[in-house]
């Protein structure tokens, strides 16, 4: 297969992105742009009319997304094709079936691959109903506790305070990651251990993070005169060493054919999220997530739509980062969730061939809510001197519907008008001149709008932005579902613990220069 | 006044970028740079060696540091003068007194309008002293609502994380910022209204999100048969529509001197931040932040080295962004504050003399807590193809003091020994004949290590990084106490609310055809 910058479009659109359409001069932005350029599926639309693009650019980039079959590779993606290897090297070597979750509604995949695995997560959520059947009966539990990092921590999060509104009387949960012990010790201070229930999530078994979370909440189980085996729930790979019924109240499995980032649809985060919202809220979000994973295997769907709009501000105009701001306050931890999901995905620099790309990958991504990030770094995106694209994602109802009319208009009216204001300002800039006041324009940025934030539109919404970052590194030809990237720290902090260890073990640690000279440094500031 | 890329030092530098160090090659990072490349005060430490920096490369960043007078203006700044214009043109034309507002132990400041702004703190931190006497007497109030957006949200709201362990029995702050009604609706969710007072916050008394939600919250009050002026509190200007004693129980003033992004040390983070901490804690913070205000007036100080390796980083070597990553939890919003302090400060394109820059000026920040972040975002550190320095910030031992020894090492060491682990990972690199698994290394990163986050030393920390910036501005000339760039879009929103407005008062908007594309689309959706 051609490396990305020898394909015949990349060619072609690099001449496009000769001479880009210039969204400050006057007339571009017109109605007739705006109503042109949208799709729709799914009870979401893309506005797209701020991009800087043109009919020309688009049918050039779906040109290269036909080039680069990605339709053919979601279709092998969700049919369960061994996709996450790097070819002539030693890499994972699995198949990527995070669709496969959800896919517990039409029996679309016919593969054997991918049918086993929906049929193993199907068996997965039984369980699941079944013992949240049984603790309903016992009504001992308000909270859970989930410990978990990384793909086990932010996207169950993310999704749990977006459904704030769905959550079941006096349900709670809440998420330990950090190995920093004040993170444990902060949540042990909240909630009542003999109401608690606690879910494990780490797919080896072997996080160290985790375990040391799981070990400090067990002896404080202990403690507290409370058997921790009563409590403690494990979701974890089959076999691995916490797959254990002596220690554990209840084990859910998963598998390395979901990797981390992608795994919030499985029981890594289906156990929190359907305690705190109900069992069939939690399903009405996978038949979201299954109906947009249905959508990603047409031809020109909206996650692909935005991956190729990403692509085309990354590579052709040179643009290292994108900001995500969704105007909708249940998403306030979403972009911290799409930032692990894009840039642990396609922060890559090895193509599928194991050879050096030779084009940008995965931009930064960085984003907070708005209203909010309008008052706090929006004053760089619109005068710094660097173009940062941006991703507004925003709902025409708000989640409460409770709402207060000021200066006759809504609040959620306000929060729309803000949204569409920004896109506008952002792509047409205006001309001053008092050069203080003066606003270069011409940022790209697009719009995606859904009805209201609610268990299904969330799945949806989950899934598109899982296809759009697949769909950028089929384009690329990278492998985003590895994550070499986090071992050599791993490995490092390892040989450092040593260190702090030696005292207690006597085991002689590897010599380090580096790290020593920085504990020894410590420890003289410890004496001052 | 030269523009920045026409100093002497300037050319020196560039002459030095064009052959820097590289951190990846054996023998660069040994334990001597290590234990020469750190610089200690008020019991912070910053260790630098592994930035792509040489003696000679720092001899000339504090040339450049010289050479823009930068400690004269911190100096000039802290006494007052008008540093806040752009000369020729119409701009805000203040001082720049956040200093002033913890200068209340040392009677530093000789310059009368220094002078008058502390004596002015000084009498509104009485008031609030007496003000929490007399609510601790009535002991009714156990929560409090604060709503401010922006600067009158982000500082204040890291602040109180990050003291979550200081917080006395009982008293909870709960913070809304967003004219989204869905932030006001789920904090109404969480409180008994009759024992919280509400704080808001807005220095003209007209900020449209603040207003909304006031108006919100008070009809809430009155639902439920209770009197909004005697829970209610302004912050604002004095004389502004809500310096009201009518409308409030009480008015605490905030001057123009003092910017939305600088105002955590002022009452817009004082009245929640004593509520939750008591008076003296409160106090021992100002004396933390105040104790930094006099070290960065000293030639080679701790912010001063950031500001010039970051330049460094940003003008010589070309990096578009920089990761902020605390490894300590409490700290887990405070990138989202820095994000803002940084980017709304420096994020411009006209120098203080209204030309044009033709240098970049402030970076992209984003940031979250490690070690979370090292599941999510560090694989496109490690790995991307972009180089984005970081700055780190730990402490020595943890808030609470609780920890757990697991595999003969605590929580604190685990979380310590991650953090140098990844320094010298990003720093060194890894050569490996799997292409995949080769890290190339030469990221530049630095330390911030404090002894243990608490008012004193978050103080400390908060007016740091506030004077790093300061230095940024005043070495790139630019002004960083303004925010014209948030001007535009609040325009073009209040234009679209006529549309919205219009059923409801029948006054004809302006023509706007983008928008009105917008809306129309909108209407045919909700059709649909």
């Amino acid at each position: 297969m051609k490396a990305f910058d020898q394909l015949d479009s990349y060619a072609k659109l690099q001449a496009l992105a000769k001479n880009p359409i210039d969204l400050s001069q006057e007339e571009i932005l017109t109605a007739q742009r705006v109503e042109k350029m949208h799709q729709r599926a799914l009870d979401y639309s893309l506005f797209y009319a701020t991009e800087r693009v043109t009919a020309g650019v688009m049918d050039a980039l779906f040109g290269l997304a036909e080039e680069t079959d990605v339709i053919k590779k979601m279709a092998a993606m969700q049919a369960g094709e061994i996709i996450n290897c790097i070819e002539g090297y030693e890499s994972e070597k699995r198949a990527v079936l995070h669709t496969a979750m959800r896919d517990q509604f039409s029996q679309s995949q016919k593969d054997l691959r991918a049918k086993d695995a929906s049929e193993r997560a199907a068996k997965e959520l039984q369980k699941l109903q079944q013992f949240l059947q049984q603790i309903e009966k016992k009504n001992q539990f308000t909270d859970l506790i989930q410990i978990g990092i990384g793909g086990s921590d932010l996207g169950p999060r993310a999704l749990y305070l977006a459904l704030a509104p769905f959550r079941l009387p006096d349900r709670h949960v809440h998420y330990i990651a950090n190995v920093d012990p004040d993170d444990a010790v902060s949540v042990l201070n909240q909630v009542s251990l003999k109401n608690c229930l606690v879910v494990v999530v780490s797919k080896s078994g072997t996080t160290l993070e985790t375990l040391t979370n799981e070990a400090m909440i067990r002896k404080q189980f202990i403690k507290e005169g409370l058997d921790p085996r009563k409590h403690i729930i494990a979701v974890t790979s089959e076999k691995s060493p916490m797959d254990d019924p002596e220690q554990y109240l209840a084990s859910f499995y998963i598998w390395d054919f979901v990797g981390g980032r992608y795994s919030s649809t499985s029981m890594a985060g289906a156990v929190s999220l359907a305690f705190a919202i109900g069992f069939s809220a939690w399903i009405d979000l996978l038949r979201g997530a299954h109906a947009m994973d249905l959508h990603a295997l047409e031809p020109r769907n909206l996650p692909l739509t935005s991956a190729l709009l990403g692509i085309w501000n990354r590579n052709f105009l040179g643009m290292p980062a994108v900001t995500i701001v969704p105007y909708s306050q249940g998403l306030v931890r979403f972009p911290a969730h799409l930032q692990q999901l894009d840039m642990e995905s396609n922060g890559k620099r090895v193509d599928r061939m194991g050879r050096w790309v030779t084009q940008p990958t995965g931009p930064i991504i960085l984003g907070e809510i708005g209203t909010n990030a309008q008052h706090s770094f929006f004053q760089l995106i619109h005068q710094g001197t660097d173009c940062i694209p941006l991703e507004f994602i925003a709902f025409e109802k708000s989640q409460y519907g409770r709402d207060i009319e000021v200066q006759s208009t809504t609040s959620q009216e306000k929060l729309l008008a803000n949204l569409f204001a920004q896109s506008i300002a952002l792509a047409t800039g205006q001309k001053n001149d008092n050069p203080n006041r003066f606003f270069p324009g011409n940022r790209p940025n697009r719009i995606l709008l859904g009805r209201q934030l609610e268990p299904y539109s969330l799945g949806v919404l989950l899934a598109f932005y899982e296809h759009k970052v697949a769909f950028q590194g089929f384009i690329w030809n990278i492998n985003s579902f590895d994550q070499e990237g986090v071992q050599l720290g791993k490995v490092l902090a390892s040989r450092i613990l040593d260190h702090f260890a030696q005292p207690r073990t006597e085991k002689k640690p590897q010599s380090f220069p580096a790290a020593q000279a920085y504990l020894r440094l410590l420890a003289q500031f410890r004496q001052m």
